[in-house]
């Protein structure tokens, strides 16, 4: 069986054919900006898809396309309210795709793409019960229960990234509340950290020689792997906000997995003990000491195409 | 069809046969610590079973036993550390009453119970994603996903009493962490707030004459209706909680509706207007306005079995 992919993302749109094995056939990219309207843009994509088709002459065998974008709703199979993407809302995109390519389409948004793609080609294999968090320019989620993903009354469950830490208002979040995840755990959260950090003490640190508008997630997570203490420091603070954050979440969907993937989880490996720690401190008796936490085991360039293909598979598999 | 319900409580045990549109054919009950034994306890649940099936000539028509239960697992069958039950855990009630009885047999904890039983029989009829919270002794919740009860990778899905609601370690919970929603929402949670009400305040109340061993929410409640002051603040204070707590909530599930039960809850019309005010002040913007608070429309005295033979039928139909 194999599925089109569509990642529409705010500088780039990548589609390709994707086999059922999670294996990439064909995929081709363009700048999300370069058309410059919806309906050239549109055209661009539909003429791109078709090429492929016909050259890797696999039309027949399409099952369906799998579509991951900003704030793509699974319900309604439109993207509503993109910040990231230049066009007016809603865009009906299954509608569009359904009636250009008579195969069913399915929408997602990129966390819940890469939920799906993780339980299909990742971390999450066999395992029915997780809660995705993808962890980048903002923090994402997909929470899946009992092998389904969550949509909830309009398509809007797992948005863990809003999901307040604190009550004490320490910093304000673009959706005008305060102290979510993404906050601290995000890109610019993680940066937020180390400025905070570097003003309140004095310790020495290459960080300090540093312009801050070259400061990025990977430098810091360089700096902390050569030792530098404030590199670590930071990433201890942005493991410890995820650790107890997790410990809340378990006690919704009582998860056997959390599964970390984007820019902030390559620093994975020097998170994960005190991520483990403070959630181990933080959570529920009931929940101590089982849940595994994971990094994605997916090619970072690719997971999206893997996402967006495997929402094909497992609508098609219900 | 019909079913056999049974809930186990701390202090009684009623059970009795339930028909699929919600009527109670016949119950009865006795004191959960009468009988010396587990053994002894069971025997006496089964003969009473027995006896009642034959009165009512139905044996052959039950299709199954639903059992609610404290600390009872959705998934094993089992009762598992249930500290208002004086026996030993595990005990594993599907196993026994299966044997016992040759019918399927679902077992899950109380509030799990009258989420399901909300969906069949009440305020929850038709709606397919609800969060219900039972506010009395404890806090206990019931997650319902596309017309499902989230069970999680182990049963343990939907602790939401157990779910911190702040950082100050201002109230410590017999989970042994602090300021969970149980804290606050629960009948000690709300004594516990009319305590630090009456110390840090002198306005004059009723409330100041009554011993603190014969405080309770119902009291507070009618003080509360007949205009006193303190007794309103008690309640906006627990609102409070609550409407904090759904804000965060929604962001999970995005649920339709928050179902209420319980003693607690029965203050819903004096609580209603500043639950929805602090939920919509604290909600992600995707949610605002939208997510209904409704009360349970079950009978209190009925709920328990309601929700037990509800379990049964929602199985059945999957």
């Amino acid at each position: 069986m194999k599925s089109i992919a569509i990642d529409i993302g705010g500088t780039t749109t990548t589609y390709g054919i994707v086999d059922d094995s999670g294996r990439i056939i064909s995929k081709d990219s363009f700048l999300t900006r370069g058309p410059e309207s919806l309906e050239e843009y549109l055209h661009l994509l539909k003429d791109g898809i078709r090429k492929m088709l016909s050259q890797a002459d696999s039309e027949s065998e399409i099952a369906g396309i799998g579509i991951g974008a900003p704030c793509a709703n699974y319900i309604t199979g439109e993207i509503d309210g993109a910040t990231e993407l230049p066009w007016p809302s809603p865009i009906p995109l299954k509608k569009i795709f359904e009636n250009e390519f008579g195969v069913p389409v399915v929408v997602a948004n990129d966390a819940k793409a890469a939920a799906i793609g993780e339980m299909q080609f990742g971390a999450a294999k066999g395992i029915r019960n997780f809660i995705m968090l993808t962890l980048g320019t903002g923090v994402g989620s997909g929470i899946v229960c009992d092998g389904h993903l969550l949509s909830g009354a309009r398509g809007f469950a797992g948005e863990l990234g809003h999901v307040s830490l604190s009550d004490s208002k320490m910093r304000k979040c673009n959706c005008g509340r305060y102290d979510c995840l993404q906050n601290y755990c995000s890109a610019s959260g993680i940066l937020e950290t180390a400025r905070l950090i570097l003003k309140e003490s004095d310790t020495a640190s290459p960080l300090r020689d540093i312009p801050d508008n070259e400061l990025s997630p990977k430098l810091i997570y360089d700096l902390a792997k050569e030792g530098d203490a404030v590199s670590v420091l930071i990433y201890e603070k942005t493991a410890e906000a995820i650790g107890k954050a997790c410990a809340s979440y378990a006690a919704f969907s009582d998860p056997e997995a959390f599964v970390f993937f984007g820019g902030v989880a390559n620093a994975f490996d020097i998170m994960e003990p005190t991520m483990r720690k403070t959630m181990e401190e933080n959570i529920l008796f009931l929940y101590g000491n089982r849940i595994k936490l994971l990094q994605s085991t997916l090619n970072e360039a690719d997971a999206a195409l893997l996402g967006a293909s495997a929402l094909v598979f497992e609508t098609l598999s219900k």
